[in-house]
């Protein structure tokens, strides 16, 4: 693939939220990535030959550096553009329930250039956008499709309303996706209505809010899990941490019990 | 509203597949208007200082002649680029199932250039919005929101592999969007699990295949159903008509009905 993998990921240190314990959470790079491993489709914007600004649907696949690889028509109007002008961006958007409200998508916009990959990338790049759309086994060799590489020169991730960053390219680059939090809600849902008086005594013992008097799950990610416990101050905000981050989705279970016995120790 | 009210809807009268029987179907306007009505999250394409094109997810809400309208900080990058430079495009997928192909994904593209509403015209494009998107509610009028009308120029219309037309902006402004696909799958699901008999009689008896010995309903539509029939000839695509075109979608139910009576008469 295009790039060495990343055998650690990359970690912010951010201060938890108003409790003045430090935690480990995932780094906007981080959250950029696993925006952009969470779907295959995107929109790209190209310019037209009069230099007007065109979105329009692509698939895409991900070199192993984050890179969105494209397989586009020559003859689509958006082919066209690419092959004359090779400043694009493309906005990822993770799906989100139906009704849901738009502003609370994570989402991402990479903006760069786009190349024709060559030699040993090239046969990345076609691996991964076939990873990723497997339909192209279709058309990914016809004489009139196009394989390109968005060269990653600015990276824009809104996680929802007021909550976004910038992230360094090479950032974007080294972070991988977090395995756990896209398919994390059934586990959210399953602490919540079985395990109450586990996520209590985590708020308690682990979080720094011995006077709670409840707590539910809001989220998880390969750090750790999101509480919001009920406190003599009101609903506060409450981090806790796995003993070691998660690298695979399946070790969500093992790592929120270790948790619970360690709040029970 | 900004203009006025089509009370009759563009037809394209196509040839039907395969049986020679001129049928009604949706124009691609009328696809076009159906897309843009499908969802209220698209991506922006907008250019940056620099001329970069920049894409960035928008909510959006549409006036009566289908002209977008956008609510966005002057603060974010797009919102700055839009009160610098008009020209601008928006990209709307139709919501998918989880899992399917994108490229299956009927879409739309709008291009044209950003203005700021005022007077009667600032009001409707404040309901459209508001109407698309409730939680505008919360930020349409800070200080710091600026509302913009996409006034269309060009629009491409692709509703799948293969399938897709530019469309006249006058076109696209008169035409209605289609209220019975976007809702028709539960129907279409209805009419082959318990009404496998009429669907036959109407590919017999309405679809010019009389020598048809089973019919699917693959889809439905304000003007009629696509049926696909086992013949002789193999599987043939067959189009039956209603009486009347369908304006809500409500009424496809009695369409359906009076189809069936009719292949039986």
């Amino acid at each position: 693939m295009g790039s060495p993998a990343v055998s650690e990921p990359r970690r912010s240190g951010h201060a938890g939220p108003g409790d003045g314990i430090a935690t480990e959470r995932p780094s906007p790079a981080e959250h950029a990535r696993t925006v952009a491993a969470s779907t295959n489709a995107a929109t790209l914007a190209s310019l037209t030959a009069a230099g007007d600004p065109w979105a329009s649907m692509v698939a895409y696949g991900l070199l192993e550096d984050g890179a969105p690889v494209l397989c586009v028509s020559d003859m689509a109007l958006h082919g066209r553009n690419l092959a004359t002008e090779a400043r694009a961006s493309i906005a990822i958007v993770t799906p989100l329930a139906a009704g849901a409200d738009p502003a609370d998508s994570p989402r991402l916009t990479v903006a760069g250039r786009v190349e024709r990959p060559s030699g040993t990338e090239d046969a990345a790049a076609k691996a991964a956008f076939r990873a990723a759309v497997p339909s192209a086994s279709v058309f990914e060799d016809f004489d009139d499709f196009t394989r390109w590489v968005l060269r990653v020169e600015s990276v824009r991730w809104v996680g929802g309303f007021a909550k976004m960053a910038w992230v360094e390219p090479a950032d974007y680059a080294a972070a991988v996706a977090d395995p756990v939090s896209p398919a994390s809600a059934p586990a959210v849902a399953h602490l919540n209505a079985d395990h109450a008086d586990a996520l209590l005594a985590m708020a308690r013992r682990l979080g720094g809010r011995e006077d709670a008097s409840a707590a539910e799950c809001m989220a998880a990610d390969r750090y750790g899990l999101d509480l919001r416990a009920e406190t003599p101050d009101g609903l506060r905000p409450v981090r806790v941490e796995f003993a070691d981050p998660i690298d695979a989705a399946g070790g969500l279970r093992a790592a929120t019990v270790e948790l619970a016995r360690r709040a029970r120790e």
